[in-house]
């Protein structure tokens, strides 16, 4: 089967985007921003045996690819509209091609994103999707926008995907239906779009999390030079994980990566608006800490109760 | 090194674009497309060993990553602008990161496009570049737009890269000087952005010829439902191909692939705009032939004056 032929196969799902003025198969794609917006950009690539094992079913790999870019734009506050993709494969194979064609498919369409172009090489297993979405003119969310006094909140809950790691890696044993949880959190991770609006109209800074919360939640602290206090005690945590080795739980909360949340800051007085969004939209919200001047950098309270040490580095 | 440093090492060069307002280090980077203009967006992989051999110097690997996307612009007549970077990397090696980061600096600057994200991943040696560009509403050079009568036109030589290939895999054995000119012309390609204005002014259909010729054409004739007529006496070849075997050399220019040229439409009355065209810019432009109602697809006339058999399943 000829590259073409195998683009067309699995990659020409839908046309029906009145804002592509011209689509796959050219030199390029033509895309028209609609007046008062402006484009947010960015490139996840996934690499087998990197980013994920080997055995990863292909529609998970489908899902997950598209999942973090999607993740990104929802960390501006941006509206996915567009994606492109470079997939790399070692070798023509099928039914692979067709659930990981189908994993895409399934997520871009609940989005409303269009894939408009791309291309297959032959090489070893790799994803790379570039994503862009469209923002109000001057409303992207950004890691500098962290105020003294902010709220530090986190949607969803934090760890299962590193819990979900070491079941498969065989470093966690678990009951059949909490090894299920976690590794579907590693698989799937639901990028929160839903809060875009949101975001938008009361968030200062926004960042989504891909390697976990204390890596991650450094780059506010010094893009907006502000200190950023974390109490251990109130990180969400599934129920799998509070029923694990409390520090083993923690320790993947804190730095196990590939959770796929949002962390954001609101002003303290948002705090109404921010519970009454709680109620309307699918996805738990929790206030975690606090942004401050009296200190920089990041710290975490509270983290002695779990008999937690060696995360100093991260302070 | 962590992937930031190495990122902020070898990729941070510019920030003086004044239509990015959010830059590199954010979860993606945000654009703004100046009224009146489309976005045109492509991506192109290249992976070692599949698209470069293995021993290609690091600068030429930087500059033709970026070429080959850059031409794809010129082949829609978009003016390039900006583009994300996706690297996968076996190890860390500076020597070879400086060189390649040169390599895509130097042809990055000359045409003034921003590298504005993108991510370094571990993994065989691979490089993923989307391109953005912008052209004005509705003037996209597309493949579906020659016309009868049209003459076809190319820009260059054919060819040289192709024989450059055969030079490095030891199946040509050329003096260094020509062998070098062949290496050279693999290696680094000339992207036409030059045209762009004077394409989006008076061509028709416009495509970039990275398969070769012959393969390409094809795509044309479709998208136009159009025949194509080419003279094989007329296909540009340089002093270093014309020495060749004559079979060999034209096998080289019509299905060699890797040439990186235009191949454009204009209505034949349009000829003496062309002749001034080619004086005023530093590219040789040749018409090697016509667009037709007459016939379907592509058809390759005075081939037989050098005894080339066997393309035609091209027709």
């Amino acid at each position: 089967m000829s590259e073409f032929d195998l683009i067309k196969r699995f990659f020409y799902w839908d046309s029906d985007d009145a804002q592509q003025t011209v689509g796959n198969g050219d030199d390029a794609a033509v895309l028209s921003i609609p007046e008062g917006y402006e484009l947010a950009v960015s490139v996840d690539t996934s690499n087998v045996n990197v980013h994920f094992p080997e055995e990863t079913p292909a529609f998970a790999v489908g899902h997950k690819s598209l999942a973090v870019n999607l993740s990104d734009m929802a960390a501006m506050g941006a509206t996915p509209r567009w994606f492109t993709l470079s997939l790399s494969l070692p070798e023509y194979d099928e039914v692979w091609l067709s659930e990981f064609s189908n994993g895409l498919k399934q997520l871009a369409q609940k989005h409303n994103v269009h894939l408009i172009g791309g291309d297959t090489t032959r090489g070893p297993l790799s994803i790379s999707i570039q994503i862009m979405g469209v923002i109000p003119k001057g409303k992207a969310r950004l890691r500098s926008q962290a105020r003294e006094g902010d709220l530090v909140c986190v949607t969803g809950t934090l760890g299962d995907a590193a819990a979900g790691l070491a079941v498969i890696q065989e470093r966690l044993f678990l009951p059949k239906n909490k090894a299920d949880h976690c590794i579907q959190q590693l698989n799937f991770p639901t990028p929160r779009n839903d809060l875009s609006h949101f975001l938008i109209q009361h968030a200062h800074a926004c960042m989504d999390l891909s390697d976990g919360l204390l890596g991650d939640v450094k780059h506010i602290a010094k893009a907006s030079d502000v200190g950023v206090i974390i109490d251990a005690e109130k990180l969400p945590l599934s129920p799998v994980l509070k029923q694990l080795d409390t520090q083993q739980a923690y320790e993947w909360a804190l730095a196990g990566g590939d959770d796929y949340e949002l962390l954001f800051t609101i002003p303290a007085d948002k705090k109404d608006v921010l519970s009454s969004q709680i109620k309307q939209l699918n996805v738990s919200i929790t206030v975690i800490g606090s942004i401050t001047k009296k200190i920089k950098g990041v710290s975490i309270q509270n983290l002695d109760a779990f008999q937690i040490s060696g995360y100093d580095h991260f302070s």
